[in-house]
């Protein structure tokens, strides 16, 4: 049995890869830890609770930062709706999660557990860049880190340069890239390829006919009309999803060993991540990066992961 | 009974300042945390832990941070000695810390005794902001955060722009100053006029004839020597003990208000302090600082503690 | 008989910086350079004619640069008034600049007399970095470039660390200071004590009697109602006209040699100056700062040269 | 018959553009103009005399200015060889530029002929910047402007997000971004596609048996081994052949319409492109961009010229 650990600022995408790996059935998911990002922390509880529920599984679900270590909060909910499930109606609201800090729960469950835990990272990579600094050890314990978050070829979804996540909290992304982590990153761009899903697609997911097909379709709708009045693309993307079935199967990916930095602080470029594609700085590599998925491979895993 | 914690970087300065309020009759030290600043951390412990012996205590000394937030860690020890004690030969080595880390007990001590606790920070302020990104409560806990560090309208000393604690960690002073924390700072001009100790002083200083002034004169020899060397002047000053000087008497300074920020990141005025003085960004005030502090108070509260 | 041309942004006080050099027996202003600053380009351009008008003379007066080099225009009409001679009803329209361009006067009239013109700048760089850019050999022809710009101790007066001109444009700052010609800065903070006309000052300039006199007075209205509500001052500062009386008499100011940079960029320190006071840095002084200037020789040479 | 000016800092590739422009039957090439970039200015000026010298024409060459606005000069003899042209011994000396100033030369040259002249930049931008400094009508007056430079979807090749022309002088590309002057981009990736020459069409391209085909060739030797031992590929790109191509038949090139950036200063993001592809930014479009240009039309025209 594999163990994880989810890191999650839960909105629609999110909520689809918690469900896949809490359907895995060869992983345990020891927690699902918290973070402000693509909705308001609160409301990123309520929604990680209902999943959790609704998989009719008890995995705790700790609160975390509620902002990111120097930036204020930027949200997405002008893509995710404002309960960041789509808004459309779930009951996301009065579940409690578990007492304890979700800082405390990284630390505590990955070290107590030496190599054993996968973390994989949905949001912003504050919580677990803050458990980094105060307990550095935890590079050394995590047995990999499976990060979405960046943008390496294309434009980014925020900025020209920046994915969300990065953007988000780009300091915090210097921390644990620093950290000497083992890092595993699906980027942004993947998710427009790989991770795409069309209309046909989701009329094959929906045809599905579980209650878990209909909720990772049902929820989506946000991000699809915020692609097509932007971009004019029918469908959505699942970035999330997309870096689950990776940590799930990394073997549906090529992945590639890169000088990876990103850039800090409020200027044009913040958030931005820099690939040493050809080596020209002669700095070592420092991260992994999972490239040209299959689409097809990345639904065979989805699919199997919704009936 | 007044309560303090300490959080120092403990080197030649910090150790009379640790000393003084060890001393202070009405005052109780609940701890000491160390960070990594003008020595190593594993030396700042040591040399906190010696001076706690010296006065005959058993106040707990806890480690903390190895490292800024963001930045490498840089060390003073051209200006503080090798073992940041003036290496005149102290035995500095092989006492033990208490078991917990720095940022647990200043959580767990101040928001344990919500307005009761004073804070005096000497060194960078990197335990102090993971506590506030772990428990952003603490800065409504604590009753008051005085804090040695930035350089106001003088030269810096570190750079033309920075004094060497705010240069260290600036996203750690932006995030205390952020937090709401009630904060008063002591800058590193005041200790180049009140807290300057000319020969004049020192053999004053050394005349009391305790362990405690004896150990207060013998550790300054490397900033004497390097304040010589660098800028030509006869004898040392003393930013930590002013500032502490300040805590345990804040009568002895005038106090003003202003709004101050401070430059992040890694460009040529990393680690400035702003202090906006006549008003002109609009921005509330959100610090206190010490200004014109009289020398002869500074000496006087200096002695009283060494007799 | 020495040689002057003055490169100017053209408001209240540096209008009486062209009257001062206009009416210095024993100087010759070749001629005038404008550039966008204080007030848009063609208002300082009629500014500085209707200055050369009101002294008899036949200066030849040009048209510089509309913008700075990198960052959009910014002005200071709050504070000088939309017409920036304080708005007291002077006709400032209608007089014709000469044929030429100011970068092309500036590079021909110095290159032209290697080694006899002393160049007084009381605005923006932009035309002097324009210019040296076109011409670099400009720097070694000047026989000294005289510049009221900068804040070296104190805050400045558009931001806390900024002054109006090194602010407007400090890419240009750092063209001029990196171009090897030699500067005499007189900054901002000094226009605050030794170029501080307090209201019996301004009645002794004025019972003077001469239209020279009422001009230099009447049209700071703006200035002094700007600083009375912003600081609470009565009076007003004169930063050009003082670094007018320092390039007409230079040893009435102590001259130190340092090493100044500029930050240059958007960020909050944009415009800063940066003078290594203590030797920090290491690199080699590349400025002469004017300091310690007494007010009352200020006002004795400002005072000859309206009788 | 067509009129263009070309601005280059003359190394291999930018000899092939200037002898493509050169021998284009329909064109005229007013002026050349230099710029240090790949070399210094003094050989750059020689390799574009000895490139018209080999054309058997007499296009007036300009000297222009020796170093970036802000940056000091950096070169790519590294790629180029010491002599810029590939180190074969080619007598590189000697030749006479015409008297007048690169700058002056692009003002009278394009502002005297409005609308009429085409102006092919091949390197960095400092001349055509300082030019627009000095004379902001240029931008209304050029006819189009051709740029080689920048780095849109790919790794650069001097850092991993710039370009070189573009990293030499980002402060001169904001300048002509900004003017409002009419910009075709053609950036380094494409010249890694369509601009590549690989072994077989190397071949092809002596077999032509032209002075000018084995000039061509002969000087990329320095480039082909920079390749090979940077990344592997056998051949060499041409980007400034490349630029002049679309130059000439601007039908070759998909051309889209973007808002495009440059990050100017000293950070690790220095000189890149930003392509707000996707519109997030909200800013209108102000550059066009060629792309998808077919690697057998560049060689169509490329072949034709050498014959």
């Amino acid at each position: 049995m594999r163990r994880f650990l989810i890191d999650t600022d839960t909105a629609s995408d999110d909520a689809v890869a918690v469900l896949m790996a809490l359907r895995a059935p060869d992983v345990k998911v020891e927690a699902i830890t918290v973070v402000a990002g693509n909705v308001p922390l609160d409301q990123a509880v309520q929604n990680a609770l209902y999943t959790v529920e609704l998989c009719g599984q008890h995995t705790p679900v700790y609160a975390g930062l509620e902002k990111p270590i120097l930036h204020e909060l930027i949200t997405a909910r002008e893509v995710h709706g404002q309960d960041g499930m789509g808004d459309i109606g779930l009951d996301l609201s009065g579940r409690q999660a578990a007492s304890g800090h979700a800082v405390d729960v990284l630390i505590d469950t990955i070290c107590g557990s030496p190599g054993e835990i996968t973390l994989v990272t949905l949001g912003p990579l504050t919580n677990v860049a803050v458990a980094l600094l105060r307990e550095p050890k935890l590079a050394e314990a995590v047995k990999q880190c499976v990060v979405m978050g960046g943008a390496y070829v294309l434009p980014g979804n925020i900025t020209p340069l920046a994915e969300f996540n990065f953007y988000a909290d780009p300091e915090a992304v210097q921390i644990v890239f620093e950290s000497g982590m083992p890092l595993l990153l699906v980027g942004w761009e993947e998710s427009m390829s790989a991770g795409f899903v069309d209309p046909d697609d989701s009329a094959k997911l929906l045809a599905i006919g579980t209650k878990y097909s209909e909720f990772t379709i049902n929820i989506q709708g946000g991000v699809a009309a915020y692609l097509e009045e932007m971009v004019g693309m029918q469908g959505f993307d699942l970035p999330d999803p997309l870096a689950m079935a990776v940590a799930l199967e990394p073997s549906i990916a090529e992945i590639v060993k890169r000088r990876v930095d990103v850039v800090v602080g409020d200027g044009i470029a913040r958030g931005q991540t820099i690939v040493d594609t050809w080596g020209v700085t002669g700095q070592p590599a420092n991260v992994e990066i999972a490239q040209n998925i299959p689409r097809s491979e990345f639904l065979r895993v989805l699919s199997q992961l919704l009936r």
